[in-house]
């Protein structure tokens, strides 16, 4: 799997602090340490209490890029502030995120084409997030028809289904399971899929148990990619065990020290 | 889900001693714990060793039935012992196991209308263990078929796709996850579905870790029933989690302690 590491995010009060007062060790050290854990890609968001978005965003993609090569995640609700951060970045790129929205979808598209960026597309619209796996589909044909039209592959969009709280929108994660399983019979080549995966546990008391166990079944259900805490170690053996039984890594029986 | 208590099997020695000194307060002790921790049914199996199979097995029935009245799965390699074994009975009961094979079908099937049996069929054959989920989901239709010969609804055959131990045959771990979910589509009613969990981790270091994450992929794919250790609380744990995620039980967050 694709691990996206979360945690260079402001919404992190740690992290919030370290940008406030330009405290580059420490991000680039909560950095080396997810890469380390075996993330393929860094998040990179300032944060909803940012007073400047993009100059933080363009701090963070300087000081990240001093020490990974690896592919940046360009994470922010705002497409100015995407728009003026993505000339900065010489890594990969991902743009995250898209939504369905029309205005959306027609100022984010062409930036990914221009930029050759990769991006993460949610199966939201104007009306929210579906309550439905069919719903979730319907939005996923609108994103790939468009983001075709505007000369990308679906290999290049990360078709995100919206995972939920499950102790608020319980009946939500079925269908983004099902959703995850039926996206691969759209097209082809079939998009990738991703998940926010920390979302599904917010405000539970069993917070690890309850991402490690979703993340297993989404793996079953063709998972591709998901943005999570390279830092669980709990999370990554159960990935790891999961690549395993799925036949995608080979067997050894010291798998997990490797 | 379905959970069949494993412990009650000669294999492991301490149980083995039990049935040879007819030790009835620990096997009775060993049946209550699985019950307690979420046992549905009890598995039993006088294991290889046995002098005298049948006579073992009739004992350890009676002792178990003065303890509880949930289903026991008389589980045998021998037509005969489960012949013989089945009058004993006055639990609801599953036979444990039929394969493919002629004379097994031919033998058993019609002992599972006699004593109004549930029965678990491997989808193995006179060629052994097939190698891809098509070959499995073709002896499905073959058991099913053949049940339904005998008088049986395809509700009463549990459908077993043969886990095999990962670190030995790891390419057929996919298979099973793929069979799981497609022979739900062989039949309406489809047959449920059942795994011998311990299986997959034979002969591996991390025994616990490979079993949860197998059973949660599992559960993701429609699997109804697993013969397992509900001693092993990591393995329930995660199967309530998994439930949960499902929309199959009720979210609460104290979850695990209910």
């Amino acid at each position: 799997m694709f691990i996206i590491g979360e945690r260079i995010n402001g919404m992190f009060k740690n992290v919030a602090r370290a940008i406030v007062s330009r405290d580059k060790k420490s991000i680039q050290e909560l950095a080396v340490a997810q890469l380390n854990k075996g993330a393929d890609a860094l998040d990179v968001n300032v944060g909803p209490a940012s007073p400047n978005p993009t100059k933080d965003m363009v701090w963070l993609i300087q000081i990240l890029q001093e020490i990974t090569d690896k592919p940046l995640v360009i994470d922010s609700p705002s497409v100015a502030v995407i728009q003026e951060s993505l000339p900065e970045v010489k890594n990969p790129v991902i743009i995250n995120s898209t939504t369905a929205e029309d205005h959306k979808l027609q100022n984010l598209l062409p930036l990914a084409k221009q930029y050759n960026a990769k991006i993460i597309a949610l199966t939201i619209d104007e009306g929210g997030v579906p309550k439905d796996a069919e719903s979730r589909l319907e939005l996923a044909v609108k994103i790939i028809t468009h983001a075709q039209e505007a000369g990308l592959s679906p290999k290049d969009v990360y078709i995100d289904p919206v995972l939920l709280p499950v102790n608020v929108a319980q009946d939500h994660s079925p269908e983004v399971l099902k959703a995850l399983r039926e996206v691969k019979l759209l097209c082809d080549p079939a998009p990738p899929t991703v998940v926010g995966l920390s979302n599904v546990s917010q405000g539970a008391k069993q917070r690890s148990l309850i991402n490690r166990t979703f993340v297993v079944m989404a793996l079953a259900c063709g998972l591709d990619s998901a943005i999570l805490d390279p830092l669980d170690d709990d999370v990554i053996n159960a990935i790891k065990t999961a690549e395993i039984l799925l036949n995608e890594q080979i067997f050894c029986p010291d798998y997990l020290s490797i």
